[in-house]
């Protein structure tokens, strides 16, 4: 065992934290950040700002101009990223986008690729990721998934509803899952590639939630009679749910790597106000009842980054990471919002203006617990897995 | 011991009820509900509704219009006003107001009473209490007030900084707690009544904040050469912290009251929710880890009512309270934030919308965490107590 | 709504309290307190100094020689009795005999009253309940009961295993719950009634446990070939499980009223401790870390006491108080074990050592979120109670 | 970085673990296991299983016919040592032995080597190390030390009270930490070493505990007039704070590396039953409640596995360790803990009685929050680092 990062990932952090202290930190405090997330002009200058600094896309391979590093490279970068909420959205490698690409490029072929992940990897477009569904339809449990798409000549319709959508207002193009029928026949879930705007696709709401950080906020998308041609499936018909898979696991790990720059940020600026401001005749951080909850961040933080870098390491082995993930999965959106909640505690009225991060930060991780599976469904399914014969 | 509630009071309640459910729930979709709170023709017709069903002012006496009721009538009827967020506004019981009404009922002259009560208890004017100030000055540790009012013949000149002033913007009259200095000698805390607008009070910033339920939302203010005549002291000179005593208790119990009854709100929700939805092969309730949290939540309200409402008769009985409500101050904030919490998780993606009320009644509850003492401060307090010789 | 005691209960209390501080305490140190419970030469010793200050028998109807206290009162007098594990014991109102003269009050004959009731509550005799079964038998699922009373003539003969009775051991007899076949026919569970020792009923085993403070212990009992003539059947045949349910609740809230008075002498024991013991420049208790943690268990207490006296009080107006005690029964468990496990924490070495009862009040609070069902089970049944239509 | 155990290590963690399932565990049925540990037989038989199987002293250099294990190395072997309560006795790398070897080894001179530490080597003795003092002396507060040695001539005459002093009883020598006087000037502190017995040297009390797997239990030492000769102070005269850092960090971390193993045990013995007990019409593993408690243990101990395994690497690469042993040795015993809680209340009945190890287990890591710094301790030492200026 080694934890030691190797030098030139040492070297790659030290140069996106100061990026992103240096560059990204001071654009917080810019207007264009909306209750829906950043608009397209804060978006294209923080992306300009990485691309001057070189730091576009660290998921993406060369190939497509990206930096081709590793799940454990990911880990140390997407983390330093994520110290400020702006900057996985400069460097390209915010969701829905950094799993959108992850899954384009092993799954498309090359002809999509140029047509969609090559303009994504220039920072030039966004995307979004079209699975979830109201009530009754697919939410954490993908089998209730609703929406059709129905072979009509040489192309498929797609009716559904699609719902916490993020991203959709502004992308460029939709990944949509729909359950395929051929001639009567329901061949399972297909992945299909479409661009927007499209007819037959509306955003019919943009919704008021918790969470302000991503580019577009998240959409109700009514599908109706959208004609997709065949030639736009992604790779192959009936392998939806295996695609998911593949988007995955990685995107559940990015999200982990990035809400732990986020956690990290709140916890910095609560040890600082805790070292600043006086209260019953000392600083704060005098305070044990201050100084144990920053103890208890310190343990957090640091098991949760053992934890992300573990997993990560064992995908690049090769290994799925299904039960690892979802332990770490579990254990970084718990741990990360416990940080970010002692971190408002501390700055006390402070902590519940927008006058820091923190506020901010904490509504987007309490999204994290829900997200790309709720912590009860990663519990239950590490159970069921401990439950099996043998294991 | 008797825990039945008087058949006088149960029947109040059934109205309250009745009237939050029948004629303000419907009023939440309004969009006059602001980032800063419902806005001033919200809240006028908010007030008309409760004036109209002869529900206003629970808290006051009658000879100022309101019901008279004890602790332990607010504890009942604050909790059902609580069920929606707008309830207490509707009612006229709402954070600050609510509190300030009380502080005037006890310590104010006839005149005051007449001039600044008199129209609040009608519902036609709000207040603001401005003591908090930012950092270095008094927030958790009152000792700590910087603002001053400098005695100038018959006037006081007052000067400082105000800050998570909540309700100032829009309010008719504020009572500013300041050192006072006369002659050179300071003579401690005073309390001032001030109409506004006025010159030299000027709101410089209305605060970005996590909540979004106090009218008026929380403002900055800046006291620069404020003059306030000697007539308009609030009590005497020198008892500021005396009279924040008499206002602190009570205040901090109808938070509790308040609270409980949006918490009920989310768990309601949060419960009709899962036996409606469906996941994995049954309705969420059906799954023993949405069950388990629902049966927590309905251990964590039926506590939390049964420590207000024996804090609350404990105040009627003539006693400070002061253990009491620091110890259900923390449980109630604690117990509400953990029942709103698993609200938001029992209903995953949607309770991180603003599609249901929970998602801003867990944003509002985690305030309440800090206000009015943050649990902290609480325990502390409590450890204080238990420490002394003889506890 | 009235929290006051009645001047009756509040003198009857303070007796209580007096005794158990002057006569049972200094009792602790007695060496016949063995790993299996007091022994039987110390429960006598104990149960004379309660006779001695009329206090025996709280929960008994004056008719058998009691103090036919509602359950209200019961809530405040077997708190006050559990400040010493002991106390109970000598009291006469301890598990499972406190348990099995409610149940024999209510079901069985004026003759069986005479021949097993008389003398236990006489303090002449102790009992034990045979309910719970080893693995795949009755435990926290009593449908799953396996012993079983065939009818012979006029006898049955009972044959099974069961374990964790407590009290077995040196019990003057049993009441035991078996599968009744009659004729070939399951006519359901019967209670039935047996003087020990007797043949067919055999300890196999005193099983070694957490907790040490039951009389006799906890055994494994063998039953075979038990012949009980039908004179001895409790109530009626088949009624088994209505007549558990008889027991059940108010069983269930007496063991919260215990352990809330064993919970709070282990508080009592750390704060005096917090308030003696210096580290770091300060007694204990001015460290918030410490402080803190006092404070929770004066919030968990407070709470607990109201939940209990409610429940307590919800019974005496006859209400079945199933939900009522279920959750007062999760909550006093778990929050009499943290208060429990807080003042080890505060007591340091000295916590985990049996120079204070803490450790000993530790280890037996731990069993109480198990027995009597877990709090698991409990909060199952909070939930499908919550779940049902109409709820 | 690189999470994989090297080959050699894998192999040696696999023959620890086999050697704990085939040899160890059918030992836990041994009636040698007393209320105060192992006895001396007992403990002789297992040593001599390791012996046997070449497993002795991992932690040991090969000079002193130990394995030269670096701190990772241990933290996998001793971890699988762990597994069995009885394992870390046979292969002599239990507390306080295990310390106290790595303490003389790094300070005692080579005669006091040969004389006292190849002997333990050997597992033919034990030892204990005296310094936690009853109040008003050291206890987490080292610098209360009140234990003195007198220079008399060409000896010290050392007077004092130890009391939680693990393994005095039947200890062949001991370490003793007193505060130094040499011609009326305190040098500080010292560490001497002792033959036992010796005269002035008294054990007056074997501690009734709530944990019960450390051989010899703990005593109280009364030194009264214990004479010393100056050869045998272990280094240098005052230099016993610094020595006791010395065995601290590695020490607290071989703590945090048995107990993981315990804590894994426990869960394994849930886990096993909980797939084979059924109520409610399924396994209980089936039930989301225990299935999520199982999965929560899965992630506690995964993390506190990481956690130890990244500090002992830090160790190895030369680091001292403070802050992350203090993070470690916070989050490891109240994760192990409340594994081992889990698994009690998955057994239910089962898990407070002595039929299977998790109810010891439970008992032991109780302890373990507290010895070798509380939780408390550990907390506030990272928030005072943290609170440095400059951190």
């Amino acid at each position: 065992m080694d934890f030691a990062l190797n030098p030139e990932l040492a070297a790659l952090e030290k140069r996106v934290r100061e990026f992103v202290a240096d560059r990204i930190i001071p654009m917080e405090s810019d207007p264009r950040r909306t209750a829906h997330g950043p608009d397209e002009g804060l978006r294209a200058d923080l992306v300009g700002l990485a691309r001057e600094a070189g730091l576009l896309n660290p998921q993406v391979s060369p190939e497509f101009g990206g930096m081709g590093l590793s799940h454990l490279g990911k880990a140390v970068v997407l983390e330093a990223s994520g110290y400020s909420m702006l900057g996985p959205i400069a460097m390209n490698c915010a969701a829905p986008d950094e799993g959108n690409m992850h899954l384009l490029e092993v799954v498309a072929s090359d002809a999509q690729k140029a047509r969609w992940l090559r303009p994504m990897t220039e920072g030039r477009t966004r995307s979004c990721f079209c699975m979830t569904e109201p009530h009754p339809g697919a939410g954490s449990d993908p089998a209730l998934l609703k929406t059709t798409a129905v072979k009509r000549g040489d192309r498929f319709v797609v009716t559904g509803r699609k719902w916490l959508i993020t991203g959709a207002d502004g992308a460029a193009f939709a990944i949509i899952m729909a359950r395929t029928l051929v001639d009567g026949e329901d061949l399972g879930a297909t992945m299909f590639l479409c661009d927007l705007p499209a007819k037959g696709f509306r955003i019919s709401e943009s919704i008021d939630s918790m969470d302000s950080s991503f580019a577009g906020g998240h959409a109700v998308v009514e599908l109706e009679g959208l004609e997709i041609p065949e030639t736009d499936v992604l790779g192959e018909i009936g392998q939806g749910f295996r695609y998911a898979q593949v988007r995955l696991v990685p995107a559940r790990l990015t999200h982990c790597m990035r809400w732990l720059g986020a956690a990290q940020r709140a916890h910095d600026i609560a040890t600082r106000y805790a070292k600043e401001r006086e209260a019953f005749g000392q600083k704060l951080i005098g305070h044990e009842g201050v100084g144990f909850m920053l103890a208890d961040n310190e343990i957090d933080l640091h098991l949760t980054r053992l934890g992300v870098r573990h997993c990560a390491w064992l995908l690049d082995q090769g290994a799925r990471g299904s039960a690892e993930s979802s332990m770490i999965k579990v254990h970084a959106s718990e741990a990360c919002f416990r940080v970010a909640d002692r971190a408002v505690q501390i700055l006390g009225g402070m902590g519940v203006t927008r006058k820091t991060e923190v506020e901010r930060i904490f509504r987007d991780i309490r999204a994290f617990r829900i997200y790309d599976g709720p912590s009860e469904v990663h519990r239950w399914s590490i159970a069921r897995r401990l439950g099996k014969p043998g294991a």
